[in-house]
């Protein structure tokens, strides 16, 4: 363990593959790895980019790292699946094109689907961030297909978040409706040779206007990811909105949230699976459920009685 | 409490509704509530309704009502939105359709809309629930919007589980991809005088025949749900999943998992919880968080430490 994160930050690549893989297993090594990556990340600048399927995330991202790779840095990209695994395809064929990157040493690209749960995904992700960041990304691009939940368990980990939408009819406002709104830093209106453009762009900047006294306002852009039109101002927008992070203080205030989440889940994960570990071991819980089954006991005088019956809590009431 | 605990299993509505505010505000008198009403429940058969906004879930709600009343069952109705509060109005609107039914005492319609988080609104529906059940309602139908994790929660909960799809150009696909396939029992493809439904009604079948050894396969129903048709054969199918469930013992096996969960989810609340009670008085916390961003501790050790330093559990390793 402790060669392969050495070798991960001298740049090795197949490294990276693998501790990506070790973190995506759920392996038992994973927390010494964490910790021994933790003192190398805080560098990378992370930014996710979501929306519905066929909105043309791929291409987007495909035209966004020629820009962004112009300038010199180094980029990872994690490509997000939370779709169920019964249906597939789409995805992998994206993933050939980005392939085109594959020659450049320091774009790296990762697709990362569901195994089990999405917050297992979500986990996942995060902490694959973090060995990106480790093995020295300047920026990490977090690309997923927007369902709801996962995509916003992500967001918590992307300083920029990226909402990209097309003009198909309608289907703008209902995306927004499913709490899109709140986790936009930046509106992509991709297709934007398709009619309806100016209605969606319209729609999109009414809804931002509703919503007084926000320290930033997402700009809202159009494009057309397969001719590259308005790729040049995504970056810039991605930029600014950095810029906007970095002077107000939010992004501090932001990462500190994220050390605060990250501490908190793992010692909630702590406590609880060492709980269990010491309750099955006094305890037979299958007589309980079925008990509770039968409505003989029920639920939340028995949750009180496991804790009392252990020696972890004093009895407080 | 006692008294309003009381009044409910007497069957008086607005005992229930001030109950149904009670665990929706999550109050602390909640558990007191569950805890009384616990060994009443049981008796209701639960029917999850999801689909995408503006796939008509609310009039289809509002035929199947008739149908079932037909029957002279009773019913409680609960609709969920997990959409942002950011954006409203449809919900309500539908709501106000649904209370033509508002005169038959029989009928029991409750919106709940999301206060905090996703997690918190499919807790409340959970208990909502149980307070309908030991209500007296034989049937407990919970709509809600589909917008990923949230419908998936809210399922867990259901014994049937139906998908409302339409013919709109390839948005059944679609739907499909976000883990829908999964969790439907029965599919419904509303506004079938549309064109296109017999191609999505094809898509779906051909997305089910993918699907080998499966105990219970969805039935694919076309509806026009302003119209009333296809409504009677929705009901059938419900009460044919019903009869599956029964008699497979399935039904028993997911009560069952659900009764695990819960007090799984109820003992965990309360360890964690009784754990950071006791850890914020010990530690100052915001000291170790901003140690943590200043990359002088990682989470992962510090978890250990906070753990190591309370009474709560011995060193093990």
């Amino acid at each position: 363990m402790q060669q392969l994160v050495e070798e991960l930050l001298k740049g090795n690549r197949r490294a990276a593959a693998r501790l990506i893989t070790l973190v995506e297993n759920d392996d038992r090594r994973k927390f010494e790895l964490l910790q021994a990556i933790y003192p190398h990340t805080g560098h990378a600048y992370v930014v996710g980019i979501t929306g519905a399927p066929g909105a043309g995330k791929s291409s987007l991202v495909d035209r966004l790292l020629q820009v962004i790779r112009a300038e010199g840095l180094s980029i990872g990209v994690i490509a997000v699946d939370p779709t169920s695994p019964f249906s597939d395809g789409a995805i992998l064929g994206d993933r050939i094109r980005m392939q085109d990157h594959a020659l450049d040493r320091e774009i790296f690209i990762r697709s990362m689907a569901t195994r089990g749960s999405l917050g297992g995904l979500s986990r996942a992700t995060k902490e694959a961030i973090q060995v990106l960041d480790a093995f020295g990304k300047d920026l990490v691009l977090v690309e997923t297909v927007g369902v709801g939940q996962s995509e916003v368990d992500i967001v918590k980990t992307a300083d920029t978040t990226i909402v990209v939408l097309t003009p198909a009819g309608g289907d703008s406002v209902q995306t927004l409706k499913a709490g899109i709104m709140e986790i936009a830093d930046l509106f992509v209106v991709n297709k934007a040779d398709l009619p309806g453009v100016d209605r969606t762009v319209t729609e999109i900047n009414m809804m931002l206007d509703m919503k007084n006294d926000v320290p930033w306002r997402p700009a809202v852009i159009p494009t057309v990811s397969i001719r590259g039109e308005g790729i040049e101002k995504i970056w810039s927008s991605i930029k600014e909105h950095r810029h906007h992070l970095e002077t107000s203080g939010r992004l501090a205030e932001a990462r500190l949230r994220r050390v605060k989440r990250e501490l908190t889940e793992q010692v909630e994960y702590l406590v609880k699976s060492r709980f269990w570990e010491e309750v099955k071991e006094k305890f037979f819980l299958g007589e309980i459920f079925e008990k509770i089954a039968r409505r003989e006991k029920d639920p939340y005088s028995s949750a009180c009685e496991l804790l009392d019956s252990t020696n972890f809590f004093e009895r407080k009431s």
